[in-house]
């Protein structure tokens, strides 16, 4: 039957997304980029509680290159049946981070004991989706190579404020020769939920970027005299405005423990 | 400057979009599919106290394809900057449907006496824009060359409901040929924010339509031998939900008086 959703999830991938969660719930899973989780979509996570949620969910709205939902919950409800059966977001991610007012207390491996019923969980795409997208058009990607975590900046361009959520836009930096430049802005304009088309590729200066050998997050990537940098929005701009909002809890996934969805990858291409 | 939005306003189009308001504020606008219009985004608008616009927010991010948020409001601005500089939503459209309670009570050509400071502005997008691709890519489309309004139907499919708000999936037909429609799902699949891909082409039984001769909305539209009919998801779709939902008070464009904005159509293409 028709979905007004854009696709359907197919078996397969459901059972590995189930597969994988359970891991996660049973404290087996360290971090969520282990191969057989690299065609399923990822998910960065915040939870917040409903007072919050309503602006939370307009500054996404805003924003939605650095700020792509991928689901919003009911709230008090720990399923997101858009993304997966059985999702129990409590317990499926390897590793979540708790704040309050702004400041980390905790990392623990499930947030059962914290659940509210005013709890309002949103799911935000990941750049693991449009790098995937690229890898498999044979774009080589350095930090990937490496194994070293994306290099990541602040930039001097604001967000779109919503109620007390405010701050910069946060990117993230792939240096690429120019014919994959430019054959990556093809292939992650497909991806809209994923962070979509880059926002920025040359000169950093122009977007308040002083030394790209000195990233605010992430790990520096050399530049080759024959790439540019190409930048994209970043998942960490929500982060940003959380930390800046201060709500008195939230929660989030810990960095590379991400939620497995039950949807591929190549399911968010728009065309 | 780099901006969060994908795209700038152009000067030209903003002049020509404030022109065009205010020809609306004076009253001598009657309807905005005018010729100057047509390369100019123009959008749908759904007003609401703020108490049911959290609701209403969750409900245009579940269902993306009928309900594509082009600028949310602070709450109490008439204002839409995102659109447009210089937009007051109060005056800038032609004609307004005023409803209480679900029910239509008045269709003012302004509706200052009624702005409130918890009024909280929703524009979405609109067929016009994907239609104005269509066109400008050679593709006929069968009720403009007659005159006529789309043909819109219920079909069987629900929407995700984000509390009161909840209906069916409305959805508008354009009889093509093969080889049209197979271009037409790529043009439009370009255009996310203005309904994006068709929903569904073929059997409209498949979707709970019995009989395209009779459209729930708008005109009936002859599909000849050679075509197939090509269902898009439509703005109707949230009037249907706010109807059904009843809420206290709720204004909207009437139709074929939308807000036209200063943002070019060509501008909402993501590739």
């Amino acid at each position: 039957m028709l979905n007004v959703r854009p696709f359907a999830i197919e078996p397969d991938a459901a059972c590995r997304g189930a597969a994988l969660r359970q891991r996660a719930r049973d404290g087996v899973l360290g971090a969520t980029c282990t191969p057989d989780a690299l065609d399923l979509v990822q998910a960065n996570l915040v939870v917040l509680p409903q007072a919050d949620a309503a602006d939370f969910l307009l500054y996404c709205q805003r924003n939605p290159r650095p700020c792509p939902l991928l689901a919003v919950g009911e709230p008090g409800a720990f399923a997101l049946p858009a993304l997966g059966e059985g999702i129990d977001l409590r317990t499926d991610l390897p590793r979540y981070r708790v704040w309050r007012d702004g400041e980390l207390v905790d990392q623990p491996a499930d947030v059962c004991a914290l659940w509210r019923d005013d709890f309002v969980a949103f799911a935000i795409g990941c750049s693991f989706s449009f790098e995937w997208a690229l890898l498999a058009e044979g774009i080589a990607l350095r930090h990937v190579q490496q194994g070293r975590n994306v290099a990541m900046f602040r930039t001097h361009v604001p967000t779109e404020a919503a109620g007390r959520f405010a701050g910069p836009l946060v990117v993230s930096m792939r240096p690429l020769k120019a014919a994959d430049a430019i054959r990556a802005v093809q292939i992650t304009s497909r991806f809209p939920t994923v962070h979509g088309a880059p926002v920025h590729l040359g000169d950093p200066a122009l977007i308040g970027i002083a030394d790209l050998a000195r990233p605010d997050y992430g790990d520096a990537v050399a530049v080759m005299p024959d790439e540019i940098p190409v930048f994209w929005a970043c998942g960490v701009t929500p982060q940003a405005a959380l930390a800046a909002a201060r709500p008195t809890l939230c929660i989030t996934h810990a960095p590379g423990s991400m939620l497995i969805t039950d949807l591929r990858n190549h399911q968010l291409a728009t065309l």
